[in-house]
């Protein structure tokens, strides 16, 4: 069995950024991953990548896997780890297809889209509703349509689908907004757009697709009618295969300043880890610093 | 006089992420800067920022301009800071042409090259010496080269002037070449390239431009005719200004996970902080993240 120098588990940002690092330090590596992009795949339009004034989600993940794809990595794809444990000198990742091990490891894991956990949610999967604006936004066209959150990824899904919808209700459970001025900004400028404030979801109805939302608002229930309803209530670690990994109480894992868990030889980066900003671009950054941690590790352990 | 919510010295990837995150979060800023693009628009060929495959320094920099002027900056070019200090609740940023008032500060200042300290330096400065082979390394076409320096940056030069001059002598301090595996490879692999290791510049000679330079080696002295002298043998933090800050012995400035350095209201980013890593994608997302510790200290403080 091939023991990699590396082996990284993840490749939107932080994972892909790592890769190349790593391969331009010739390391010998493998990249286990259920799929390519991460969360920048599945985002809007951004602005705030730096060197792309204006870029899609999908063009940029698009654009990162070109530049993995230049170095000769082997890539496991769709592949999801399973569990990941050091056994004496060995880094063990086990995926649901199979068995790595490696001297050195960075997860790069990243978030999965929180469940609402209300009646119906599960049954409307895919039928109307969706935790993906920017895949399934265009599906939706004319359509009344539900946002449910008030943090930055509702506020990008309900400004893509002003551009697709008829009407666009966001759903918020708190007092406000939140996230980037320019975004509230814009969403509230919008004529297409509803906020209603202190508004919790409790079912989602429909008979074949979804054909309305139950709300309580100020003590009150209410029922909306939408074709569609998007999930965006924030993200959850993919850290549970870490066994043995500290955590904080999200789940995120924690690392120091130089991307390294409580565990020598295994670091971290990108959205699964406990930095407090979760942004492409400092995801890319940390996997440059992850991948360059264990480079000196390695070289220190003479490994 | 205006306070602003924030000041940004310098506009290299760092501080132009800043900005870019800071305004749109919609906070009343200036960038002070000597030059925009920092370090980056003096790089040779950039692989490594993620999402561009391959780029120039001076293109990735060009980028990052437009990026920050889409929004409306103000930004005060040809600006040297020279003190910055906290009065009260106030941070006093003095510059070779004025002074300005903010409530946070973000150092942003990056790194300057490093002088030889030999005879002959200042004389043959812009005289056939120079610090930037990707400004300089175009005139000299065919003719014979000294890079002084061993690392990534002295590899760099050595292989952007590969390119254009006739040979190219790479004078390296220590026993071997340091850097990324893959541009040592590449550099030792050019015919046009010959590396003298343990070999140290005492004098850089000629008469109206460089003819020569005076090596030690071995113990003994020789002379190696070049017509080009390519000073890259490291870079000093351009920290001087930020009285009362903490730095290492280095004269970085000391920073925290969140980019914070020891005054409340001042954070840094970027090659003048000790994020031992120096690299373009890193302090891009150190950027990032400053401007959203800004951000998050203005809220907290009611500010």
């Amino acid at each position: 069995m091939i023991i990699y120098d590396l082996i990284i588990i993840g490749a939107g940002p932080a994972g892909i950024t790592a890769a190349v690092y790593a391969a331009r330090k010739r390391l010998n590596m493998l990249v286990v991953t259920g799929d390519i992009g991460g969360q920048a795949a599945w985002s809007g339009d951004i602005e705030n990548y730096t060197g792309y004034q204006f870029i899609s989600g999908p063009e940029l993940a698009a654009k990162f896997e070109e530049h993995l794809r230049q170095y000769a990595i082997t890539v496991k794809e769709g592949e999801t780890a399973v569990s990941l444990e050091k056994d004496g000198q060995v880094i063990r990742v086990t995926t649901d297809k199979g068995s790595y091990e490696g001297k050195t490891a960075i997860i790069a894991s990243g978030k999965r889209t929180r469940q609402l956990d209300v009646p119906g949610e599960k049954d409307f999967k895919n039928k109307g509703l969706t935790y993906c604006a920017t895949c399934d936004g265009p599906l939706f066209s004319d359509k009344v349509v539900a946002v449910i959150g008030g943090g930055n990824s509702a506020l990008d899904a309900t400004l893509q689908l002003t551009k697709i919808a008829k009407h666009v209700y966001v759903i918020n459970i708190g007092s406000d907004l939140t996230g980037d001025a320019i975004m509230i900004g814009k969403v509230k400028d919008d004529g297409h757009v509803t906020v209603l404030n202190n508004a919790r979801v409790i079912a989602i109805t429909g008979e074949k697709m979804v054909n309305a939302i139950k709300i309580s608002r100020q003590g009150k229930e209410e029922e909306l009618k939408v074709q569609g309803v998007f999930v965006e209530i924030g993200l959850i670690p993919n850290s549970d295969f870490a066994k043995g990994i500290e955590k904080n109480q999200k789940g995120e894992i924690k690392v120091d300043c130089h991307n390294a868990t409580n565990i020598p030889a295994i670091f971290a980066a990108g959205d699964v880890t406990d930095v407090p900003e979760k942004q492409i671009i400092i995801a890319a950054g940390e996997g440059s610093k992850a991948a360059l941690s264990v480079f000196r590790y390695l070289s220190r352990n003479r490994l």
